[in-house]
C-alpha cells in the first residue's frame, strides 16, 4: 500500500505530497517557508478541507520555530495566519486550524514556550482529525448496505483529509467491515481529483469502482444504479447548508428526484456556526480551458469557474460526523451535538 | 469567417473536416471509399446527427461510383448500407439517410440511373438539412428574448449539421436577428464538443459565451443565471421521449426544478416514430480515461462511458421544428405536424 499522507512535520519543515502529480508520480514538496505552504494551497498541491488545515497549522509553527523572542514569534505568527488565510476563502477547516495555533500562541508566556506550543497544537489538530475520520468512517459505515453500490464526488479520503477520508472513509470502512460494495466516482472537472485521486485510493483499497464523467450521474440514477451518494464538505453552516465541489448541488438534486439518500460526511472542524453566508472561491478560467497541461478550447474562449457550490439542507439526508449522523432539522441537531465542542475545542 | 462545413461531395470523394482536431487544426479528410467513412463517424472525425446523416448519404454514392452493372450496383449499395449502419447505433439522422438513399437505389432501372439518383438523393438530402436548419433556427429565435442567457450542451452548430445548427442555430438567429444574448457551453466531457466546437463556433459568430464545466450547470441555474435551455437530439420517439449527449438529461431535470424552460432542436429527420426504445452507445472506457492524449486516470481504472441519455418528454417544454414548434402533449403535436412528411419524405 502506497503512503499517501497528504502532509507531514518532518525535519523541521512541512513535507507536502504533490497531488497534481498524482496518480502518476509521487512526489514530495519540503516546504521550509511560510509561503512556500501558501503556494502549495492555492495551487492545490494539497487540498481537501481537513488537508490543508492541517496544512495551515503546520505553516505557524514554521513560521516560528527559530525565533527567540516571543513579541517578534507574535508578529510573526499573524503574518503567517494572515498570508494563509489569503489562499483559499471557503474551506472552513483551514480559518479554524489557524485560530487554534494562534489562541496556543498568544496563550504562551515567552518564545521557547510559543514555539513549543504551537508546533503541539499543529501536532494536536493532525492527530485529531485523523481521529474524527476514523469515528466518523465507521459511524457513517452503518449507512452503506451490503451490496449498495455508491455514487460519490470530487476526492475525500487519505488525501483529503488527516489520514483516513471523511466520505470515502465511509465508504472504505463500509469496504473493511466486509460489506459487498461498489462505486461510481465522478470525474469531478475542472481538476479531476476524482479521475485521479479518488480512482487511485480505490484502487489501493480494493473497492471495486467505475469512473464516470460528471454529466453521466443522473443517466445513472435514472438507471437504478446507485442505492446512495455521499460526499464531503468544505463548510457546513449551522443550519446544515454545505459547499462542497462544485457539481455537489446537482447530485443532492438528482439523489432528492429519484429518492436515493444523499450523505455529507466531514469532521466539526468544517462546521462554521458563525456565518451566514459561504464565501464561494473562483479559480482561473484557464482551469476549465485546459485539462492539466493541454488546451481544449480556443484560446480567446471565456470561462466560469466557480471551485464550489452550496447545497440546502432540504437535500441532505443525513450529515455524518465522528459525534454521530446527524438528521433533519440540522439546525437543533447541530447545536446539539456540535454547539459545544465548537466553543471549547474537543 | 471559417468555412466549417462538417461534409462534402467534392471530386467524386467525400470530404471530411476532422473534427478532432478542432478547435486548434482545421483538417481535411479525403474520403474514397466507404470504409473510410465508416472509420471517420466511427471515431468521431464526423459527428452530430444531421451531420452523420449527410455523410452516411454520401457514403452510399462512394460505394457505387464507377459501377457498371445493375446487380453489382445494388450488392455495394447494400454491403455500404450494412457497413455504415454498424458504426454508430443512436441517432437516427443516419438510418434515416441509408434508407432514403437504398430506396433511391432500388428504384433505379440500370446502372447509370442508380449511380445519379443515389448522388442525387444524397444532395438532396444534405441541402434539405441545410434549409431545415436555417427554418427551424428562425422559428425557434421566437424562444429567446433580447437580454436571455441561453445554456446548451454538446456541438449542435453547423460542426454538427448540414451546415447551420439546431440548437445552436436558434442561438446564432436570435443573434443575427440584433437580440442581445449571452451563452453558456458546457464543455461536453469526455470529447469536450463544448469547449471545442462550440466555443469555436460561438466566437466565430461573435455571440458573447462563457465555457462552464459539466457539474456547474446547477450552481449557475440556482444563481438565476441561466433563462433558457436548448440543445440538439440523436433521436425523438414518437412521444417526445428525446436521446441525447449524456447530461441531457440531468439539465433537463435541472431546468424543472428552477423553473427554467427546456427546448429541444431538431429537424424532422431525427423523428423515430417506429420505435418504443432507443439503443444507447456505450464507448471506450478510455474515452473517460482520457482527455485527447492525455491519461487522466489510473491504468487500471474502470469506467463507465454512455455516449447518450434519454430525456422523457414531461421535462421538455418545446421542441423546435423546421415545421414548427411542438408543445406537449408531443404525441398528437409530433403525429399531426410530421406524420405525413415521415411517411411520404419532404
Amino acid at each position: 500500500m502506497q503512503d499517501l499522507a497528504p502532509v507531514k512535520w518532518k525535519d523541521d519543515a512541512v513535507e507536502i505530497l504533490d497531488q497534481r502529480a498524482l496518480p502518476f508520480r509521487v512526489e514530495r514538496l519540503r516546504c521550509t517557508s511560510v509561503s512556500q505552504v501558501a503556494e502549495a494551497i492555492r495551487t492545490l498541491a494539497v487540498r481537501g478541507a481537513p488537508a490543508i488545515g492541517i496544512a495551515a497549522a503546520y505553516a505557524i509553527a514554521l513560521s516560528v520555530r527559530d525565533c527567540a523572542d516571543l513579541r517578534e514569534c507574535l508578529e510573526r505568527v499573524d503574518a503567517a495566519a494572515s498570508l494563509i488565510r489569503s489562499t483559499r476563502p471557503t474551506a472552513r477547516n483551514l480559518f479554524w486550524a489557524l485560530e487554534r495555533v494562534v489562541a496556543a500562541a498568544r496563550r504562551a508566556r515567552n518564545a521557547k514556550e510559543l514555539t513549543e506550543s504551537v508546533l503541539e497544537e499543529a501536532r494536536r489538530i493532525h492527530d485529531e482529525e485523523i481521529q474524527m475520520d476514523k469515528k466518523l468512517a465507521k459511524l457513517g459505515s452503518e449507512l452503506i448496505e451490503d451490496g449498495y453500490s455508491v455514487l460519490t464526488h470530487c476526492n475525500t479520503g487519505e488525501l483529503a483529509t488527516g489520514g483516513y477520508g471523511s466520505a470515502l472513509g465511509v465508504i472504505k470502512a463500509a469496504w473493511e467491515a466486509g460489506k459487498r460494495i461498489s462505486v461510481y466516482a465522478t470525474e469531478t472537472r475542472p481538476l479531476l481529483q476524482g479521475a485521479r485521486l479518488t480512482m487511485l485510493e480505490l484502487l489501493n483499497a480494493g473497492i471495486p469502482a467505475k469512473l464516470i464523467v460528471d454529466s453521466a450521474s443522473g443517466y445513472l440514477m435514472k438507471l437504478g444504479q446507485v442505492n446512495a451518494v455521499i460526499v464531503g464538505a468544505d463548510r457546513i453552516l449551522a443550519d446544515g447548508t454545505t459547499a462542497n465541489k462544485i457539481g455537489t448541488y446537482t447530485l443532492a438534486l438528482l439523489a432528492n428526484h429519484h429518492g436515493i439518500p444523499f450523505y455529507v460526511a466531514a469532521p466539526y472542524s468544517t462546521f462554521d456556526l458563525e456565518s451566514k453566508e459561504i464565501a464561494i472561491e473562483f479559480r482561473s478560467e484557464d482551469e476549465v480551458k485546459r485539462f492539466r497541461d493541454l488546451q481544449v478550447a480556443h484560446d480567446q474562449a471565456r470561462s466560469w469557474n466557480p471551485a464550489f457550490d452550496v447545497t440546502p439542507p432540504h437535500l441532505i439526508t443525513g450529515i455524518v460526523t465522528e459525534r454521530g449522523i446527524l438528521r433533519p432539522p440540522y439546525t437543533s441537531a447541530i447545536r446539539s451535538t456540535l454547539g459545544n465542542g465548537m466553543a471549547n475545542g474537543v
